[in-house]
């Protein structure tokens, strides 16, 4: 057979077709009207799906470069902050603030648990003096989902800034950043927001920025003054990443055609079917409160979850991701985030039966598939 | 008349065909062994440009993000050290190193003038314990070629380590690395790399990474001993610029079925002939030594440079740069780099001729045309 590939993972993600198409065309160049009124549209666009009224800056960059530039921005050496580490990328939070010599008290979870808000209460309460507090929206090793609303209602009584990772998140769960009382909210190009890799995306709250303005940091690069600055004039301070924005103004108009309501609920109908569908194959979940970007899946005892992903990669070329750190081979994590349908929901659950098959590990034949297209039947419109 | 653009700026570039085509491919996912293996050939392509045995990392940033990752990874805060400004992006250096709280002995030119190596001997004779030296090897404001190669003479024979700023000028002017005693090259994607914006490039020499082990600015996203490691497993720390890394390949192919050497002979050329068609002009050239990455003139007296250049690109499509900062109005920058050829040089100039009557000043018609074009007879092959 043809070998066909099929991007199952989360991050990077399918690319609408439109939105590759785009970036076969010749660059323009980043100090001209034409790319001004681009990249206006493209920040305005942004603004729509962090639903705040505060800028919100492109930066050229992964998700962890935004991270970086959370942190420097609103902070100064010595700093006390809070720190929600559920898996790999809430853990990432303290090791930016380390780096970078803050006082961290990390609250580490066992990956997949869920944090409720009133334990964020209680650890806020003993850690006085706090001035900020990171979290993660979407937990992208665990498939975990926060609850950002009620973190939200805690950190805003208090002076500390609340600082969310929604890289993986953002677009495929709601998480709006003035409703919520989030202060500082990133996210990246290469997820629900259906561009390639390579873009930032950074907003700062009113209170945020007024602390930006008095924090020490050192900080160039990701200097978010110089960002606002730039932006008033319409371009980035640095040599923007022309190609990749023009990609995004081409996602982004899509977004706005479906609208964002519409774009959250797509990805919970595939989050539902998913589950369904795992647990048609009698699989467990991994996360307490899985949310609609991923589905982590335990790997039942007896067998090797590096091989699975890898008879799903090679055989298959369902690109699937695998466990992270402590938990390689021990679960597996199927996307089904940004420019992915129900069908390749199905793709990924019956490269899933397949090889479960092939590995020898018993199964009920098809319920995995049936349970999903139940959902997908019910909901598709 | 159609209204078609002709990009003659010195960053963005003009991309090969292939190179636009290549966007348009679906993504592949950064942790599979097919990534693995592109991102190896890019990096072994990118060691032919620096004419480095060292590795050559790739960064999702701009080149100023790579010039950030070279301040940050070798020095310590307080540490002295000194840096020549011969121009906006000479300045920059000055800019980051004193962002991180560094002892900056900053050596201000006039814009557009030379800096020999005798001259940097003395300085760096009356600033003893110097960490670092940092300059440019072609200043993209005024069109100035510094003398790398005389630099490294001078610096290698002390403790401290040279830091070349090669965005706009590696792959348009030599600068060996390891024969040349460079201790940090940076570059940059969209330059005569022929991609589009959005990666950076560094490498480090021996004695640059035995500084990077002991050196404590704070740094994360940047940290390169991270970027080592993750290189040994043939990836990236953080998610990668997937496409542009793609795109890399492809312009980089064509850099090694052409090779280096011709590489720079044929900017060599282009620069030759359009600063032959700006004296032809009767128009004088504003930097002391001229490089072959852009060529920048001066505005005659009684012209707005400014008018010069928008109706240069509104008029006739044809996107050159005007001078920066206090140079605005008063000089005009004419790129010659990448995927350009020699047609390209001549609508530069047939643009500038036109404009120039255009705006009423008296020109000896045709007469730039007919240098640059003797030039470009003699050379072309």
């Amino acid at each position: 057979m043809i070998k066909k590939t099929y991007l199952l993972s989360p991050g990077p993600t399918p690319l609408p077709e439109e939105v590759l198409a785009a970036a076969a065309v010749p660059l323009i160049h980043h100090r001209t009207p034409e790319f001004s009124s681009l990249y206006l549209e493209v920040t305005e666009g942004l603004k729509s799906v962090f639903l705040t009224g505060q800028d919100v800056f492109i930066l050229a960059c992964s998700g962890t470069g935004a991270m970086e530039a959370a942190v420097v921005n609103i902070l100064s050496p010595g700093d006390r902050v809070v720190s929600v580490s559920g898996g790999k990328f809430g853990e990432r939070w303290a090791h930016i603030c380390r780096a970078y010599g803050l006082d961290v008290r990390e609250i580490v979870l066992e990956w997949g648990r869920d944090f409720p808000k009133e334990k964020l209460a209680a650890e806020l309460g003993a850690c006085p003096g706090a001035k900020a507090v990171f979290v993660t929206l979407s937990e992208t090793s665990t498939g975990a989902l926060f609850d950002i609303r009620g973190y939200g209602e805690v950190v805003s009584k208090t002076e500390a800034l609340l600082v969310v990772d929604g890289i993986s998140g953002l677009g495929a769960a709601p998480c709006p950043m003035d409703d919520w009382n989030v202060d500082v909210l990133i996210s990246a190009s290469q997820k629900s927001f259906m561009a390639p890799p390579g873009l930032a995306y950074i907003a700062l709250s009113r209170k945020a920025w007024s602390r930006a303005e008095k924090a020490s940091l050192p900080r160039y690069y990701f200097d978010l003054r110089k960002a606002r600055q730039s932006l008033a004039e319409g371009t980035s301070p640095w040599t923007p990443a022309i190609s990749l924005i023009v990609q995004q103004k081409k996602a982004l108009d899509r977004i706005k055609n479906m609208g964002l309501e519409r774009l959250i609920e797509h990805h919970r109908i595939l989050g539902e079917a998913v589950r369904a569908g795992v647990r048609g194959l009698r699989l467990e979940l991994f996360a307490e409160r899985p949310g609609n970007v991923l589905t982590a899946v335990k790997v039942p005892p007896g067998l090797d979850g590096r091989a699975l992903v890898k008879v799903m990669q090679s055989k298959y070329g369902a690109h699937i991701a695998g466990g992270q750190e402590a938990y390689k081979g021990k679960i597996i994590r199927l996307a089904h985030l940004g420019y992915m349908g129900g069908f390749d929901a199905l793709t990924a659950l019956s490269a899933l039966e397949m090889t479960l098959s092939e590995l020898g590990h018993p199964h009920p034949a098809g319920d995995g598939l049936r349970a999903a297209q139940d959902i997908l039947k019910e909901k598709w419109t």
